[in-house]
């Protein structure tokens, strides 16, 4: 097809190379380090690997027209935003919504925007409710944020460094992902999961403030009547943007909710693009397989669009 | 065939009528809202649809006779119980059972006719045993619930609807579920799952009396030397059944138990019929697929036996 | 081929018959009762049942040496460890690893010798850090441990058996299962999952000492960017066997984790064997999936690798 498809080796980029294959595709994959190399090649993973000597970054050196790059939560955490998303890149995806989901005001101002029912949120710490949780700018994997069930714990703990201030919802976690389709028109919902994050998740805990770092994602699936709700949370999300950026959602996005015990479903973020929880859906989840009737799995999914979209001539429809 | 496979949508209806199709059958979906019905076009899940403008209960209204209904969790919560237990329905199963699977005191008594160890139950607040968990009347997703730790907290809590108290076991949940076929002659062990309940399961708790929601299921998998009390324990429920309600187990049933650090197998609730804890197998459990050696779901598992039953012209030892 | 694969009727004899089945074999089951047969029968397990009437211990009797052993948990648990171990029996993986894995001196001095970061260890509840896990002998499915999180919890429950005494970590369950191939000469990570433990996984505990038995296994996946780190242990775990023991690290193994809030990962245990962990990914993990692109289950691996050595005449080269 002449399109290759590539992105930086970390968080999905198994599955987001195997899918690639899976439709046909050549992979490229971007490595920052040699030991990281290792698990890729353990995996034949890639049918060619660029090394990445100076850091993420050189990506932008070392990118050529040819290939597709599947953005990731790496890209957002890693690399220099603004460059990034003004460098000409053929990137899968809704490009600037990237932006939307690491800058904190502009996530909230989408979600809200979005009909979502949110936590209240502040960054003032005198406007915050409790128990509250305190989250610092970026998605680097969840460390550093931390919960306050009072005004004492909430000063003892807080930086300088300048911070969201959630109200906390005493629930269980949720993490549903959606694929928005151009090509078929329509918004699949792929599959729920949950992180797995350390110490917050351990049994026994003796840490004085249990962290929230992402180790790994469990499956799950929804009760099968709150499906509704969710379906029409995505497909508000994608109007949303549509009326924010001005530009189609494209692809796969995730909305992290707690679900409480009155079946509210709290939205306290987003991820405008393959999220890691979508690995353990590998080859299938029950959704995917309920869709497709075989192996589809999120990484194959971005590939079969990007195939579709190459097909039908309208491959600027899903690199936007 | 003649037949179709029908059923409500909600609770299990996506693997049901994926099951249906993949093993031959037209599918008919009972929907009693537009909003509903959404979640399932996008799953395209039923060549008919049938709106229930009145709610549930107008299913036996608009029932055809060629239809085969897989009844689920729905059916024992929001159909009206007696008048559609004795409705001139086809429907696949035990149905008498979900009579006894809706009422405290049968379902107490089956599952003593079984020799299951059971947590010990009072309907009496003065002969509970400490620490207890109240369960009002019905099925409605866990809600309402609550875990009482001595008299004084059980008197704050309790209201003057009729409740089952029942000692509180501490240990881990199970959900094991059994397809008991008459066409092969035989007990299937299909899945385990937990089931995941809000507040109980929030990792951080504000909640001051966490409730038991459900909201998903987690896939899990049992220790292989349990096999064989679990097997026991539902070779032991299809003879219950057979004694007390004078007819076979079909099909599929949940035994939903506490395993404590003993290793003793605390039963405290079943139900008769497909449960949702099924879905997360889609399009297999372990079991199913050391069973069968490819995609199997209980979905699939209830038509498979419907069409090995209709092919041996036995449609009325199914459907009982 | 001349060889079929066996193996005792417990802990993940259901997916090595399976996987043996799979890659072509004929399977014998070694089988302590008539109650746990069945559970075998019922998933039409192996094509020759042979009773253990005396106990486990008896496999040294009826042995015969066209079948090659693949060892699991309850070899190590249930059988006299030292005339197992010098029997002329032709079993699949290290032989000798499973004494080391017995012995908590012997575990922890190869652990170390792996450069694995490891929890402060002691015999001697003098030099005990707290918190602290406490562990007899033997890896009879966690019963027994307990936690004390300071000297006065230790001192009451302490028994006068030998205990080791091992540093308490919070932070997450993590179990990664590798397969070292020595047909392929390569490491492949199996897949990572989460024990599930009574009653220290209870949500709701009303324990005194929460205990630590095994019930089940959850499945997880790993943060991707974790990966590197897992390699590297299992790389190391490798080299270490090979230089300790002297010979080579063959077919599967585990290494049982605590993932910190630094991402700190801290060995606690190894398994030098198939671990009960892999049931849950039959019949694939997500990485299993990656690596092979169809079905490939723990079971069926290690059939895979039986066959490719006899293929390639070096079979002694597997069962060492």
């Amino acid at each position: 097809m002449g399109f290759q498809i590539g992105t930086l080796a970390s968080h999905s980029a198994l599955g987001i190379l195997a899918g690639a294959r899976a439709e046909g595709f050549e992979t490229v994959l971007y490595c920052p380090s040699e030991k990281r190399r290792k698990v890729y090649d353990v995996f034949n993973a890639a049918d060619q690997t660029i090394m990445l000597k100076k850091g993420y970054h050189e990506l932008l050196e070392v990118y050529t027209d040819n290939v597709i790059l599947i953005p990731h939560g790496s890209f957002v955490s890693y690399l220099p935003l603004e460059e990034f998303l003004s460098a000409p890149l053929r990137m899968f995806g809704t490009r600037k919504l990237l932006q939307w989901e690491s800058n904190r005001k502009l996530k909230s101002e989408l979600m809200l925007e979005a009909n979502l029912l949110v936590p209240s949120e502040t960054f003032d710490p005198q406007n915050a409710n409790f128990p509250c949780i305190v989250k610092y700018h970026g998605a680097k994997g969840g460390k550093d944020f931390f919960v306050a069930k009072d005004e004492k714990e909430l000063e003892q703990n807080l930086t300088d460094e300048p911070a969201l201030i959630q109200q906390f919802i005493s629930g269980v976690k949720v993490y549903a992902t959606y694929f928005h389709s151009l090509m078929r028109d329509r918004l699949e919902i792929f599959g729920t999961d949950i992180r797995y994050e350390s110490s917050i998740d351990a049994k026994l805990n003796f840490d004085e403030t249990p962290g929230f770092t992402i180790v790994g994602n469990i499956p799950t699936i929804l009760r099968e009547s709150l499906l509704e709700d969710f379906l029409t949370m995505g497909e508000d999300f994608c109007k949303a943007v549509k009326t924010k950026l001005g530009a189609e959602m494209v692809g796969p996005f995730c909305l992290e909710a707690i679900v409480d015990s009155d079946l509210n479903i709290w939205t306290f973020e987003f991820s405008g693009r393959i999220v890691a929880g979508t690995n353990i859906f590998i080859p299938n989840s029950p959704y995917s397989y309920l869709q497709f009737g075989h192996e589809m799995w999120m990484g194959r999914r971005i590939a079969l669009e990007i195939k579709e979209a190459i097909e039908s001539n309208k491959i600027h429809q899903v690199c936007v």
